[in-house]
């Protein structure tokens, strides 16, 4: 359920291209999915999805997680599966399978096995991904079970029920659905996510799942993943923590008969459209991080590209900066110290800090400012933090979450 | 004011050697302080310290923090000061004197050369440390008019008003004062800290000024600061933000006539009792962490220097672990996602976690455990978690607090 569900493109920092148009939802040619409740989750709330591409010459490409404790999920699709050509994800929440050891991995098999017989296709075309409590066994005779009902509810605009039964602690769902006008022809894109906690993602993220009709190679499935997931999962920040479960997927099923020859304007243009949805989703993931209100973007310039990347971090990653940003209170401050901290062996560093626009620190020190004016430009909803770093060429940004009550309650009160 | 103060030494994770005798309080022989009222601090509460050593031949070491903003105060003491033979430091909260630039710097200088006139000593021979808001220019005229009163208000036993004037949010003063029984004769050793948030130290620490009347080479002070502050100052985590105004500072007076030759065991014994004062002082600062209601622990062995490090900075940073601290919730399943995050390069590594001697995961999956038993130990005000990665000979502990909704209400909601 769509519960005050921003629009995905509203924010600032994202642009739908003019050859882009937003569809109320829909998967493209080729794609069904579903939704069901296994059980799994506590609450009787949807908890397995299915996406099955009914396309025999699809092609896909995938990112996992960076975490050395990565769940089995994540190590069986890494070792068993043909990550090129996938033909079908089953994800499940309320469970992430992992640091369950060898009856974990053995769970996730029999969930693969599960899915290929359901969908119709061979094990290694089944991606499987978990999402929820760590270190619990996965329920998988409930997960099995529930399959078939789940394969006999696919359906073209199913994309709403998965994208629900993905959702954990997210207030409410990330999906989208676009259609992109290239020169061969008009193809459509859409894309579910799951956010939450636990995300820092190093690698891919949390889960997302894109899909298109276009007719991509392997290899620029795998570019355009690659890229998209660069310039956006990776440079979001909920509370700094690598889950041990990210996963995005791309599976492209070919059926507009649209072909995106590589190195083609078509092959650009699906790529910027690509990014933006990338984008829009991270940025609805961190507006609904786990008790955020607000949204923060820093973009720090200069320096070299290690600088610039920890200083980034350190700003957005920071429990101080992130709480001023709750309480919308401009003090500057905390992202000097986090300045300070990224780049520490003692030496000072002459940065400069403007917010929104304003300067407020100059080559490391205070400058005046009209601090009610300030006041009002931190009020709002998204708050933008410039950090230039002496020197110049290197550039990071990453969109974090503010630190709020609430995220303290959902993270003390519930094993999640 | 002390409010609740635990008892220092009452942790199970710190122990008074049998020839140290706690004291009420008091400085040792050759040493005064006082703490007044100069107007930095909105509250009206003391804001100024002043400890002075009346020995003409005090030795002392220090260490400051690392960050690459640090603040007027350090950089004045790490360019402008005899750091082996201090007399006097002029201390005082509600304004850190950080990210001010050449005016901070002015003020700091100021400030060392009243501490200089009041304190009848060099200006090179006298610190100054501030701690407070971050980017706002220190009163230096209301700081240097208090400084005489201060001057007249010093006392052998002024370290409670020492104490007490340099806290910001810590709800109780940290501070002692020990009676150590030598070979060569009795000393005394006192201590007074300051903690709150921005608590991560990386090479000294917050405030923390420790005063013997030993008579100690300059080289002893320094291997003895050096070594504690190792072993307490640097093994703690409020928030993991590493400030820009962090100091410790030992002055040894002499006046004992006791001396506490090199490689003696007088050197032996003294330097295990300040391992054991500056860890309980190091212990208050975590309990005493902004917002805090417990303390964990975290004891890292296996691998090599570099990744149990790692590990304990992040479990003990996440943000995770420290809200399932709060709420006495034994989710070890977020202790899993901290390793993998920490070693994270996507090669599984086999660990096993025990809190409170309960083995809950061998070689990175779940065991079967009493969830009972487990709730009741972690609902204790110290809880201890231990991992263990493959190989051996590597050890690294981190105190942490917990992270609660006062946290956030402090820094959300006012400018610290």
């Amino acid at each position: 359920m769509s519960v005050n569900a921003p629009a995905l493109f509203a924010s600032r920092w994202v642009e739908l291209p003019p050859y882009v148009r937003e569809l109320g939802g829909g998967l493209p040619a080729g794609f069904r999915a579903a939704g069901v409740t296994a059980g799994i989750k506590p609450s009787g709330a949807r908890d397995l999805g299915l996406l099955v591409c009914d396309a025999p010459e699809t092609v896909s490409a995938a990112r996992f997680t960076r975490s050395a404790a990565a769940a089995a999920p994540v190590l069986l699709c890494r070792e068993r599966c043909e990550l090129h050509r996938l033909r079908a994800i089953v994800a499940n929440a309320g469970n992430a399978n992992a640091a369950t050891g060898g009856r974990g991995l053995d769970a996730a098999a029999k969930t693969q096995g599960a899915g290929a017989v359901v969908a119709g296709v061979a094990p290694a075309q089944v991606a499987v991904a978990s999402t929820g409590v760590i270190g619990v066994q996965l329920p998988v005779d409930e997960l099995v079970r529930a399959l078939p009902r789940a394969a006999g509810e696919l359906r073209p605009d199913g994309d709403a029920d998965l994208a629900a039964a993905i959702r954990t602690t997210d207030r409410y769902e990330k999906r989208t659905a676009l259609e992109v006008e290239l020169p061969a022809g008009t193809v459509r894109l859409s894309a579910q996510a799951k956010g939450g906690g636990m995300i820092s993602p190093a690698f891919a993220t949390l889960f997302c799942f894109v899909q298109t009709d276009a007719a991509l190679t392997a290899e620029t499935a795998d570019a355009l993943l690659g890229a998209t997931v660069r310039h956006s999962l990776e440079r979001i920040s909920v509370d700094g923590q690598l889950s041990t479960n990210d996963v995005a997927i791309l599976m492209a099923s070919g059926a507009s008969d649209v072909r995106v020859a590589p190195g083609s304007e078509d092959e650009q243009l699906l790529s910027e459209a690509m990014h933006q949805l990338m984008r829009a989703l991270a940025l609805a993931i961190v507006r609904d991080g786990e008790g955020a209100r607000r949204v923060g973007r820093v973009i720090v310039r200069g320096g070299d590209a290690d600088g610039v990347e920890r200083v980034a971090r350190a700003v957005g990653d920071s429990p101080l900066v992130k709480t001023a940003l709750h309480g919308g209170d401009p003090n500057w401050g905390r992202i000097a110290q986090a300045v300070g901290m990224a780049l520490g062996d003692g030496a000072p560093v002459a940065f400069d800090v403007a917010i929104e626009g304003v300067a407020v620190c100059a080559a490391g020190a205070a400058l005046p400012f009209g601090r009610a004016d300030l006041e009002r430009a931190v009020a709002g909803e998204e708050v933008e933090y410039q950090v230039t770093l002496p020197g110049s060429g290197a550039e990071a940004e990453l969109f974090f979450s503010d630190l709020s009550h609430e995220y303290v309650s959902i993270n003390a009160e519930y094993t999640t």
